[in-house]
């Protein structure tokens, strides 16, 4: 089945407002088997509108608009698909009754202009709009489907959730249904990544995979298309378990999960609290970790080292590192781990120091140079990187890294001590 | 000058992303006197991107397309269009060398479909892209202009900026010019501000004003209409000069000034340091301030203390205070911006203490309660904010409104040795 969306409105077309009405029908549709191939956004014109009307008749299955059905002169959608289609118009009473409900509850005086969102084309289905005055609507017009959704986002989306979806389930059951599930990945390239999964990216047919890098992480989206939500359930399942028996440990959550909360979640699983030590990130890591309602629980605080200074005399790193090595080396970086680890208390500490640049980068110390260390009670590791972009992105990298690594070495504890757990209980059945 | 912007990429139709590459051209065209009567997406599909070519170049005067540039062979727009225009295409060794220096910078191997890049239609007119690999071209076939813009927002708006609207400047001068001039304001609320520039807005004509509200801060858009630039620049100084009358105290910066770059211009030319105590902003304060290159000059560190021990034994918050006013309090915000004051050793120091929800409220202290103190040599003062918004919101606030007093406090100092400083002069001349 094809799709055309047509939203309409001035406002959209002088750029006052962005056009998620279309961004929110094309996941719905997309989502339920259709295929979105165009969408136009007209205005209030009624000779454009009309052309548009036909073009989009020639091409698509099914016409979708938004907007246009309001009481106001400006409004013509409606007027204009009953005459695209030769059909007139009738007061639906059930409508008025209604509008008439709707406003009087609003304490909203009828006005005459509201009769004309009581006028339905006749033989249309009307999608009851429970949230607002002027209802869907759905015109056959030979091999074309007509289908008219209010402008406001809010009831628009209720119109097609609450009438629209359900009356394509009866009216298309062949479509089927697609679905997707999305693995979120770190502490690998993409093109590593895409080279570990090539196997299964080339041979992919339903699900599909594909991969997105994003914000210094890769997504790797599956899609499955099935005819009941179950099946497309399994298919994913399935594709998820290959994909996993390969990538498994750079897998830190799924869909909606972010690193922050992931981490948060699992130093809240351990009765860990966490401090950071930032010298080029600047507080960037702290504030992210802090984004998630709750961390409280267990960010104890950090400590800003921003000069050479701070460092020294907040966080105890030794003025020798500082002028033989420098603030930004492995050395200064396990020194900040532990020094924040003793001077906030806390279990865990994270460091991170180097260049974001743009200025300051040397041949042997480069802007995109940076060190991260952790620091736990098992002693500190650091490792070193360099990252490339502008200042902000090098900052927004060597944040997330720091949270990744922090997460590394928590899962990395665990695994130990699960495994000397299975020793146990080994020795406990001899 | 009619206009139909065409916007291309499955990303768009599968609703993986907003269309905010229209939603920003059609307030640029509008602006400068195009009329933006149809904007259309289409996928990467030869025959009916063709299709939708040909009604464009039927209705519309100029033709925009975004998209479809890249090295993949699912990019063809500038294939489609040459086609269309029947027109070669050549390799242009300008752009050839521009995308090896480009990609040569980013330490990225040039590979062959690169090549595919720097071809260029015959007749095109190439705008030069000087952040990415994809130039926009701009072909005249009949009476139709087609402009081929790349599909990355940051491209396409820097394209647009740098090279095409200077060039729409020459080619269709009677569209006169339009420019905006935009004054950044801070410390006083949208009603109040508007309340006091009412006359001026009643009564506007060209240049026009409009204010925005936005992350906390306001925005006053001065925009005027003339034949030369110079002619606007005049328009637009005249009426800047009579709304700063009114509002001079609350400007703090113009058109990209950001309060973080503008503090840490005054902190320089001072040569002044500041340092951080955060609490419910979790590092969000001075990781704004550090997103500024070279801000290591006067950014010397902060502590967050998150927790109230950290407040209590590394800046020296006395454990009376927090017991018996608690960390949410005027007393508590005085005592983090001097104890980290005097940790760090900066001449100025700001303290962030509050609810960012949304759990943690009270009826006596709600969410969105916040204490921001600013302490320097000369002692130190609080104000108490009640914002409203998500946990992400009231932090973004909160830490805006931080930066804001601290420039407050430092302009206050200035103005009274400038008046000192007149009072010297005005001694010695006796």
């Amino acid at each position: 089945m094809k799709v055309e969306v047509i939203t309409t409105g001035t406002e959209l077309l002088l750029g006052e407002i962005l056009n998620t009405n279309f961004t929110w029908l094309a996941q719905e549709l997309n989502l339920r088997g259709f295929d979105v191939l165009y969408q136009t956004t007209v205005g209030d014109n009624p000779a454009r509108m009309k052309e548009v009307l036909d073009i989009a008749a020639g091409r698509a299955d099914i016409v979708i608009t938004s907007g246009g059905l309001g009481p106001t002169r400006g409004d013509i959608t409606k007027e204009l698909v009953a005459e695209y289609c030769g059909v007139d118009m009738y007061m639906n009473l059930e409508v008025w009754n209604h509008i008439h409900d709707l406003l009087s509850r609003r304490n909203i005086c009828i006005a005459s202009n509201n009769e004309k969102q009581a006028l339905v084309p006749s033989g249309a289905i009307v999608l009851h709009n429970a949230v607002g005055t002027a209802p869907g609507l759905v015109l056959e017009h030979g091999s074309t489907t007509f289908i008219m959704l209010p402008g406001p986002p809010f009831e628009l989306q209720h119109v097609c959730e609450q009438e629209l979806f359900p009356y394509f389930e009866q009216r298309f059951p062949h479509l089927g249904i697609i679905k997707s599930h999305t693995l979120k990945v770190r502490g690998i390239g993409e093109s590593n990544l895409a080279e570990m999964l090539d196997d299964i990216i080339v041979h992919q047919s339903n699900p599909t995979i594909a991969l997105y890098a994003r914000h210094g992480e890769i997504l790797v989206r599956l899609t499955a298309k099935a005819s009941s939500a179950e099946e497309a359930d399994a298919l994913i399942a399935a594709m998820q378990e290959r994909v996993e028996k390969i990538i498994g440990p750079y897998v830190y959550g799924y869909d909606g999960d972010t690193l922050p909360e992931v981490l948060g979640k699992e130093l809240l699983t351990r009765k860990q609290t966490i401090a950071f030590a930032e010298s080029c990130t600047g507080g960037l890591a702290s504030s992210l970790m802090t984004d998630v309602p709750g961390s409280s629980e267990y960010v104890k605080g950090s400590v800003i080292s921003y000069t050479n200074e701070v460092k020294n005399l907040v966080i105890n790193v030794s003025k020798t590192t500082l002028s033989k090595k420098g603030a930004v080396s492995e050395e200064a970086a396990l020194e900040m781990a532990e020094g924040v680890r003793n001077v906030i208390g806390s279990d865990m500490a994270v460091s991170i120091t180097g260049l974001a640049g743009p200025g300051g980068g040397t041949r042997r110390k480069p802007v995109g140079l940076v060190y991260i260390a952790v620091a736990d009670e098992n002693g500190a590791s650091c490792r070193k990187y360099n990252f490339t972009g502008t200042r902000t992105q090098i900052k927004q990298r060597a944040a997330l890294t720091a949270l990744g690594l922090a997460l590394d070495r928590l899962k990395e504890y665990t695994a130990q001590n699960d495994l000397e757990e299975t020793t146990d209980d080994h020795d406990a059945d001899r």
